[in-house]
């Protein structure tokens, strides 16, 4: 039995705590919802009034919050799990945020005797609530090794991928390539339909061949038949977006297409199809080929 | 046994030519090469003197050529297929070429009472030799029916795609899904190994995920090591990204990342890389983020 | 006086021809309307049954068409012409048209002793009915300078930028610039206007800096609001960005602003916006912003 | 004689600073760099030893800093501008920033009864020298009013361009326009040249048409002749195109252009030449048309 904080409790976080406790760890956790630390009572876990409460006995921290501000204030600011937690504590940050916050607050933390894992996680809310998730964690050998065992409470695919801050930057770079797949298949679907081809059965030849994909495999019908219902929202596709352009831009390197597809994403975002599916950037593509015009 | 005139025995056309020829068709091959010619002939076929003889008695005629002007002038032009051809010929046109030159050749083609089908193939020189090409079929249905047990002389994957120009359109948007996925993966490669990241391990993790792909499975070991030996070479991505564009124009579409991608390719022509596998297109992802300077 | 043979009386054309007659010219011209053909007999010139009538006699031959294809029927077809023109002629094509046909059409007309200029406009009807276009000129030196006194007729700038396909190469680049920065106005307006900032205001410090344009001098008032009349219609820039993109691939450079503004182009038009101005380009980016939503 | 606190006494600061104290302030200045405060009492300004000491005492408080993170320490962070300055201060950032820091700043000064205008400019360092900046003010009527006399000590053309943050996203869409151009008119030139055509020639004819901007008027001398020295360094472009990407991404808009038009100034930087003018953004172009290919 490990004693562990949870901080964040949301669609995400809430289903994690709950495998740990159901494991027979002792789960102490805190969210800004009084709904979200009940959920985590209710599966056996402790409700702590704040991060200080959630932090000062643990030996492993886990964080799942929304972006990287957050994690700022979580875990680097006033009250914050740097202040709250014993030297010797790892903290396991499971929130997708830039590889730039990932390694500050490794950094940081280090001064404290705290060590860190930043270990973002793919497959969703579906994936979290099957404890099947993609974990790709950076940070120490040592590190990762001790929480191997509570990831495989959680996850499906557990890899070390690398130093501090790598995780988030294969999440990152898996964003951007599914975003640009959703991307090419929207153009591959436009460009048949308008052209009088059944967009599902060249999709079907599509798929048998090199263009084929795990998404033409599980989203080619939905996608013809424009069913968009989550899934992955278009707003956290976006919001990934902005943390590969990061990565980049931290990294120093050039990426054109997906510089493009991440304005593509913004599109589908502002145009008001932020809380539909991911694959809904097709609904991008068809406007800036005049589909409501042709079809209606 | 078929009365066969097939015309373009080039790397593509020569062993599909072979293939009918020892099933035990009557195959009468012209290509501008005599070589090409010689090698049909130790193959069982014939040998004609021109694109009139090879056609003349013909009941089906088959053309592999490079691109739509050699469509135009072996079909349409004086001395060409549309004159030499009985009518009643079926005439199968299996060149990569823009849709619109297909359906122009099938209108055509109806005033001589000749049938036609476009029928461009993927799966390269390799899928050529061994009779495994993927065909994506456009015309009518009892044409293409007349058409199969030939087409599966040479092709695994046969698939009546939709009317006169289908199979182009087909081909087109698997192109640019190729070309895409290829751009992407590059641009997760140089972010991976800009940020200090294995490569090889990223997308090992990528592979497994929503972001899987066939290139991903056959390609990304390749990639990492920077061995790009052909395979489909960037030339004739290149030649393909022109026809989607075409294609894209014709149906009066805006398909924005296919217009970046066909410049990212277009710049692996011009930087020397034409020659290479389109996976080099790695090359010119890595010479955007200066990789020449950093890593010589 | 000279003898001119004048083919494509449209509303280009039209106007041009009749120029030429009113300077004292004989103008025998030919187009596919009754209506243009009438209308130069209106202003002084002679009506050709067809284009062997108006090319017979001429000194020399002014083309003004389309697009390509029309060049190619025109020029190179049968009984177009290069079959009808005396050897000796001055061919001007001042369609606007793909730099590769420019210098086919000029290859071609050597065996027939026909000297040939590519001289494409820029400056609209307007421009062409005040005689103030500007005229860039590709061919020998020679014959520019033969062919000066008439481009001054129709012409207020007339440069000699070239050899055969060169003034193609140059009115491509200005479209593609142009096009370019009509893009970029837009996304400035789209930025400024969702962030609250009158759109009015900022156009008025960029356009007294370094952004400053020909384009926001006389176009950013009608923008802000939403005045698209034409001017030069969205569907003649979209055929010029594929001349823009065909130069490109001809000159095996690779483009990649060039294709993406040839996609959002395109966009206007398959969003049904081909008949406003090219500056309703901005309805494209309010689009993808989802301005429609924002504003109704 | 008004009572000035300035933070940040750069290349751009250090010239502005000493025109104020020129005109007769009291200018008491704080930079990190000890030769800057030098340098500023040598002008006739005093040297504080910090930002609370330049601050204490001040009516208006003047800062100029690389960008956000250095604007929040200076402005936000403990001992910072809004701790240390009285009620009743006019604080001017005239950094560029992201427009949200600036609508953070302001409304937290709101608190501590300071007020505050974002006030970027554009004209670079011989801008700043010459007090002959373009100054984009955001914020309220009264305190424009009020820090105008200032203003127009450094600046040439002020605007006053609407509320909180305005003048950081007019200063972003100048940004994007310029970077913008710059690209388009690089692709001008390499398709171009790679065609045959001189290209000081073709910009001239483009230059005197509706393609014309100050870019062309300023810089295609220098551009086509492959003069880089700054002028204004791909690197601060380079930050600003990432302040454009927050502005759109903070007012939910999509700008595909801009987000293009980033990754290869990013490119720009990447390949080593961020410390070149930005017009060498065309040798990014050239990489990717293997003018180096070509050329050597």
């Amino acid at each position: 039995m490990t004693k562990l904080g949870f901080i964040g409790l949301g669609i995400m976080g809430g289903p994690m705590a709950a495998h740990l406790a159901a494991a027979g760890h002792d789960v102490s956790g805190y969210d800004v919802s009084a709904d979200a630390t009940a959920k985590l009572e209710a599966a056996g876990g402790r409700r702590a009034a704040g991060v200080g409460e959630a932090v000062a006995d643990a030996e492993v921290v886990i964080t799942m919050l929304p972006n990287h501000p957050h994690v700022e204030e979580v875990v680097l600011g006033p009250g914050g799990v740097l202040e709250s937690a014993k030297p010797g504590t790892l903290l396991i940050d499971m929130s997708t945020i830039r590889p730039e916050t990932s390694i500050e607050v490794a950094k940081t933390a280090l001064d404290k005797e705290i060590r860190v894992l930043d270990a973002p996680v793919s497959g969703g809310q579906a994936g979290a609530e099957q404890a099947a998730l993609s974990i790709m964690v950076g940070g120490e050998a040592a590190d990762f090794a001790a929480a191997l065992p509570l990831f495989e409470l959680v996850g499906k695919t557990v890899v070390h991928v690398g130093p501090h801050g790598a995780g988030q930057v294969v999440k990152a770079a898996n964003q951007l390539v599914v975003g640009g797949i959703y991307g090419l298949v929207a153009e591959a679907i436009v460009l048949l339909e308008a052209s009088g081809v059944d967009a599902g059965t060249g999709l079907d030849v599509l798929a048998g061949g090199l263009a084929g994909s795990r998404i033409l495999e599980l989203k080619r019908e939905s996608m013809v038949a424009r069913r968009f219902e989550p899934g992955f929202r278009i707003d956290l596709h976006h919001k990934d977006m902005g943390i590969a352009l990061a990565a980049a831009r931290q990294a120093d390197v050039s990426l054109p297409l997906t510089g493009l597809v991440a304005q593509l994403i913004a599109a589908g975002r502002a145009m008001g199809y932020g809380s539909l599916d991911h694959s809904a950037l097709l609904k991008v593509t068809e406007g800036l080929s005049g589909y409501t015009r042709v079809k209606e």
